[in-house]
């Protein structure tokens, strides 16, 4: 008999890993409730028409989809298609459902409301390592609050969330889809192409300026469009906000520049010398919802990001009709995961895990008295009947996380004993 | 445009609701990692063959069934079938994916394995009030351990728990699966129709020892058969194991009793005054996987249990082939969220949810100076534009868990006020 597996592209969370994962998530709700954040949940499936919408971008083509039930289908039928059996998809995100969220509940909450979501999400990506096809997000989001305050309150809760589970000296960059248009417009390019622009101009970093230039040209952009870019784009490393504008001359809203100024001065005052926040024209967010700031952190040593957001004004209006501005800020919870794995952290535990060894023949309200004598004396006693090849039992305590043991004989308080080193 | 609403048969938690559940949950965890036990998660979706086994009973149809993806289904197709399409299905509970993660990493677990457990499962019922397609689980469970020590540290963890969670008082009824085999062998039942007997029985406290036998005539046992059933049935309100299992004679397994009289003992010693525990032969667990003994805890005031569970020793072999004892308790996490909010429960907060309130023209980094300092002081400072109308502003946040507010001008530390007694 062949041992059953988890689904292909699915995974088991063995207990030290989960460990990790509860503590985390303490910590960060812990953050998010010290800046009046609210967690809020929402269903795991949602109605299919909600996730293949356009919001959801390439993710909407990656939605697990559930079968109709209940009228039994004609499968056989000439001429029937996928929509006539399926009717609830798994979400891909937190966005959208919190959209859905905001716009079914919109009486019981407050005109701006910052909720917290942490929790599971499934895309039916090809499985590759380190890539599973379930994974956890962890998101925060304000609706109802205009741009400058909101993102300067999600950028500094984000960061100290990031601190509370270990991190430090990393850079929040900010950019502005609205600079991202305006390097597209002022260059000349058709605004039904912005989108193949931003994405070659997210690789600046890995390609290179000359990378960027030969992508655009395999691409078909003309070479008058490529050179404006071009130009646009050197020498932008470091540059302010100030500057780059200049660059981009009317393109650009005016009130942009500011808003990014206010937002980098005063979250760089909060910061100190804990992190750093920058200003970076070539941040792209991948998202084609954002309308205004985007962030991204990315913490030193890892080519990845850890966290990211940006402002979504359009989406809730798209959904219910009613408009409202809405920004959010995710923390790459599974980033955050492995990262604390490969350095084998351990979370900060308060009781001695103690296996208490029980032999054959002893009263079970014995066993029971000394195990809740044990916790009240701040152990986490754990009972086990004990095995004859006592070294071979403790070997596999130990293995499992048991740092401390006793076995239950005589009256009285059983002896405490800590594991031998791992070494043995 | 009519705004999105959940899906049929879900449903969206609320802040309120959320912190009770975030509370229930933080609280139930301690206590189960007190005793020794480590978390685990199994992924949301498995192979569909492992939930249409046997094991899910009657909850195997109602899994929520994944389509397939990659290859192009052929849906017009004559003769195409459901099990062409699907391959994979949402976990209907947390019992059948446990065991399927311990056959899985069975070589990474100790050789007695003790698991927490706590997430959503789905299951596709008619949707009623109160009862949804998605809701959580809360689970212990020892792989491992055969009868005896497992079950009272079992019951008493779980005990523990609901006390943790507020409650007091509640009776821990306890039976065994074989005296229920016993109960339908003794009165001549065919071992085919064992389960319409227990499903009947089951029903004895609310329909009586008639509506029992009326019954059971209804479904065609025989005169004698129903006869012998009632007469071990009569009088068991209170009755000792050994008083029934005299009833019983030979039907039972002679070491039965006294393993029930045993935990029984130990874990009334160890309860106190502070909760009950019961035998009753009438207890009857639904799953037909349970092989020894079975539980169940009731609160008075309510008509439904808010914990069960019981010994399933054939389960891991069954899907392995390789045998494992086993046995699990279940506390109805749903049940105790509805038991909470009824009694409009709120969670004890560390810091008080303070509104600050930034007039127009304030800059950014004044205000996170000031959200900061608050934070220093303990508070929970939120930051949020000052309104034209400070009074209905002051109402909105009130209403959405506000205590405090201040309003973030001049210079120095802003003024909290304690928000006026929600009469207004």
């Amino acid at each position: 008999m062949s041992k059953p597996q988890p689904a292909r592209g699915m995974r088991d969370i063995l207990p030290t890993e989960a460990a990790i994962r509860d503590w985390m998530q303490g910590r960060i709700l812990e953050t998010y409730r010290r800046f009046g954040y609210t967690r809020i949940e929402t269903p795991a499936l949602e109605n299919i028409q909600l996730l293949t919408g356009d919001d959801g971008g390439e993710n909407a083509k990656l939605v697990f989809k559930v079968m109709k039930r209940g009228e039994k289908l004609d499968l056989g039928k000439p001429g029937l298609n996928e929509d006539d059996q399926v009717d609830l998809g798994l979400r891909f995100d937190l966005t959208v459902p919190l959209v859905r969220f905001f716009t079914s509940n919109r009486a019981q909450l407050p005109r701006a409301f910052k909720a917290i979501q942490i929790g599971p999400v499934w895309r039916a990506e090809r499985p590759q390592k380190g890539r599973y096809r379930q994974f956890t997000q962890c998101d925060i989001d304000i609706i109802g609050l205009e741009e400058g305050l909101a993102e300067a309150e999600l950028l500094v809760a984000s960061a100290e969330a990031l601190i509370a589970v270990g991190f430090e000296g990393f850079t929040i960059r900010l950019n502005d889809r609205r600079i991202l248009t305006a390097i597209a417009a002022s260059s000349g390019v058709e605004e039904s192409r912005y989108g193949s622009v931003f994405i070659t101009l997210d690789k600046l970093d890995k390609i290179g300026l000359d990378g960027v230039k030969k992508e655009l040209a395999q691409q078909g952009f003309a070479e008058a469009q490529i050179d404006r870019l071009a130009a646009m784009l050197a020498g932008v490393d470091g540059i302010s906000v100030e500057d780059f504008a200049k660059r981009l001359g009317t393109s650009l809203e005016a009130k942009v520049p500011g808003l990014i100024r206010e937002i980098l001065d005063a979250v760089g005052a909060d910061a100190g010398n804990r992190y750093k926040v920058a200003f970076d024209p070539t941040l792209v967010r991948g998202m084609g919802y954002y309308t205004g700031p985007v962030f991204e952190i990315a913490q030193p040593g890892y080519d990845f990001s850890i966290a990211g957001g940006g402002r979504y004004d359009r989406m809730v209006g798209k959904l219910s009709g009613e408009e409202a501005p809405a920004c959010g800020f995710s923390i790459g919870f599974e980033r955050v995961v492995t990262i604390l794995m490969d350095k084998a952290f351990a979370p900060p535990t308060e009781a001695k895990l103690t296996a208490l060894l029980v032999p054959e023949g002893t009263e079970l309200r014995r066993a029971l008295s000394a195990s809740r004598a044990l916790r009240s004396e701040g152990l986490a006693p754990s009972l086990f009947p004990l095995e004859k090849k006592l070294g071979r039992q403790l070997d596999g305590l130990q293995a499992s996380g048991f740092t401390h043991y006793a076995v239950l004989e005589g009256e009285g308080r059983p002896t405490i004993k800590e594991m031998k080193s791992p070494s043995r």
